[in-house]
């Protein structure tokens, strides 16, 4: 799970600061908030200890690829069922103000179309409309979160393949406009995808530095959607609370996330530039997979031989032979016999930019946790009972999936020694559009194009 | 899910601090930790900001009842396979030494019997024993908390009935010591428990204010037990992030555990005393139900509506016809035309304290998302497909579930409005022990008395 280049954990960090700070830059003067509201992002991790930082929603790129990863995410993925490409644009439409209302703290629809009561008024609800009598039907915005600060939530959508072909129909018109690179992708090596958690026309990844939050932006959105789109499967995922400057661990125990693109290789490998179709422009492909991990038998196995599976040190991060997480990874270095000290079937060798023609892809993954259920164990003794239902929540953003996820994970999945503590379980590709300024929505050129 | 009282909430939240102070006078002398770290809880709910904040372990009372409710939970409930008595006390004895170690930052096991590698040296584990060869066979901690702090971690044991007695048979010579309060939930109107996700021999109740902590510990124990005990059922929560003061929101929107026991209800009524027998001093008795919430139905409910269900403001959380979360609930009120204000099938008025001749029980549940899943309405028109499965972790703690609980849940099960947004998926009982002092462990003046 992790992609290796010669980038450190300093300089990751340094670098979403530099993104984010950029971010706010290029986006601060398109942002249509309250008076007096901080509308850039605090590039500290985790944000403001009250959870009052707020992310740009507007801008050349959407939120939650280069922000600083939240502690929180709610991932779903949508099915559409209605025939008119107009209710997609509108779904999105509406998604798009409540996604940049939200992430300002604000209930997903203006609170006249919000939050209504018929009963005494008290002190609170007095505000001009509040307190009139209730829409018919059905009501706005939840209120799971009212009195709660955004805690740096991000709205980011994407498109999956279904949305211009599925089953062969080309319900919306689009089918000319998809993009090579957008298929489904190809069956991997030990891929056990239940379908039902597989694929989607339309994803939501919300993150917060706060479950609540998360899930409350995607449930807005579901319930405007309601009626044209429906959740095909949903997962949530969460990152542990590590010291600054640290990297979390993952399930497995090791530091996740320490490589990732730096700033100069966001251009080339994560945003799509002017080689992708106009209305991906400053997007990005995201690539989900649900990673069941058989912690039970990865728990099993001595520490010595896990750092050999995974190619680094488990206490400290560093790569195997050296003393600190942020040392570059020495694919040739050997051992006195000489054989190589990252065995050739380490995740991180098999993973690396320098072993798959510099591939590189942006992993902005999250440990899930299901409790148990039953599974199968597909290896000798082939015992069955109840596990954990854990693993990674896995998403990657890269330029272009044939060059990045699917060049890496075809070796991966065919030699690495991790091979036998995960499973594939669910799998899914989108193509993110590029952002929004006020007055547009996220996919409109697509949609409206 | 409320059971209410007169108290409010600012007097509930000065109930916890005083609580936990009394916890941290009471336990402070019994405390082995290591020298100069702080080993009173903090006060303040969400405790340090960087997670240091340590709870007691030791004491009268176990942690985890009138802990001040940390943001995570991971639950779970464990079947034993052994049939030696003394198996059963084994367990308990390592896992009351492994949940007193962690709950202070530390490993489950002494470093010596952990966290081993024959690789390389590096400067970070160059501790004694530490690059040690590896232990034969299965490893020690698992090491996903490294470099993590605390976070108030509270391990919580219970016995269930089956404990006792399973299909009639006395596995541990036990049928004689348990108490009449201890058998299974009698079955409530509207039950669709899942047995599956109900009962157990043992539960382990880890909360923490980080979701990787309150797993991790449970991890630990469970590969402790394993091949004496094997995890039956478990369930992640979370209480969202509020600001200080306010009563945090379950997923119906509506500010939860408002009311709780006030400092003098927790003798009569949350711990068992003389009354009960005398392994059972200083404890309670824990009801765990999985309560789904159906919610796009909820959603689809105007909020005038709701709030007659609940009986409460949605805004401001005060009783209808209030103004403030805090007031007291008046079930005798009533409107200009001589109708109760609350109404006559409101969730407030029926698991009130005063409609159930004075039942109180301590509610410590928590919010719980599992994505999505098929369901089939039981109420008409019996629709069927996705839809959340998400709800409440009801976790409620009593003196005697006889006079607690199950006289409530009588009454609301019955005639509540709710219960047509609520489905009771999972149930269990445990009797939860005395807590322990350094040198005994939880449980052992049953299964050595």
């Amino acid at each position: 799970m992790n992609t290796e280049d010669r980038r450190s954990g300093r300089s990751r960090r340094a670098f979403f600061k530099s993104t984010a700070a950029l971010a706010a830059a290029t986006g601060a003067g398109l942002v249509a908030g309250p008076a007096g509201q901080a509308l850039a992002a605090d590039p500290a991790v985790g944000g403001h200890a009250d959870g009052s930082a707020i992310e740009p929603f507007w801008g050349v790129h959407q939120g939650g690829i280069a922000t600083p990863p939240q502690r929180h995410v709610y991932f779903a993925a949508f099915d559409l069922s209605t025939s008119q490409r107009s209710d997609v644009a509108a779904i999105l439409e509406a998604w798009t103000a409540a996604a940049s209302r939200m992430s300002r703290g604000e209930t997903a629809e203006p609170r006249e179309a919000g939050l209504r009561t018929a009963t005494s008024p008290t002190t609170e609800d007095s505000r001009p409309g509040y307190a009139a009598p209730p829409a018919p039907g059905a009501g706005g915005d939840t209120g799971e979160v009212m009195g709660m600060t955004p805690h740096r939530l991000t709205v980011t959508f994407g498109f999956g393949p279904s949305l211009f072909v599925k089953d062969g129909k080309d319900r919306y018109g689009l089918a000319a406009r998809r993009p090579e690179a957008l298929a489904d992708l190809p069956p991997f090596p030990g891929d056990q995808l239940v379908e039902t958690h597989s694929g989607g026309d339309l994803c939501v990844q919300a993150c917060a530095d706060d479950p609540q939050v998360a899930f409350h932006a995607v449930r807005q959105l579901a319930r405007i959607a309601s009626g044209s789109a429906q959740i095909r499967w949903a997962q949530t995922g969460f990152l542990p609370d590590v010291p600054p400057g640290q990297a979390a661990r993952n399930l497995m125990g090791f530091k996740d996330g320490i490589m990732n693109p730096a700033p100069h290789q966001m251009d080339p490998f994560v945003w799509i530039g002017a080689g992708g179709p106009d209305w991906l422009r400053g997007g990005s492909y995201l690539v989900a997979r649900r990673i069941r991990i058989a912690l039970e038998h990865w728990d099993s196995m001595r520490v010595a031989f896990q750092e050999q599976v995974v190619g680094r040190h488990k206490l400290s991060g560093a790569p195997l032979g050296q003393n600190r997480e942020s040392a570059p990874l020495d694919l040739d270095a050997k051992d006195q016999d000489g054989n190589p000290i990252i065995p050739e079937n380490a995740h991180v060798r098999l993973s690396a930019a320098a072993a798959n023609g510099g591939a590189v892809i942006l992993r902005r993954g999250y440990s899930y946790n299901n409790g148990v259920d039953l599974t199968a164990e597909r290896w000798p003794p082939w015992r069955e009972g109840l596990e954990y239902d854990a693993g990674l929540l896995f998403l990657a953003f890269q330029q272009d999936p044939r060059t990045g996820f699917i060049r890496i994970f075809d070796k991966v999945s065919r030699f690495d020694m991790m091979n036998q503590f995960v499973t594939h379980v669910g799998s899914a590709l989108f193509a993110c559009p590029g952002g929004a300024t006020p007055g547009e929505f996220i996919g409109q050129r697509l949609l409206e194009g």
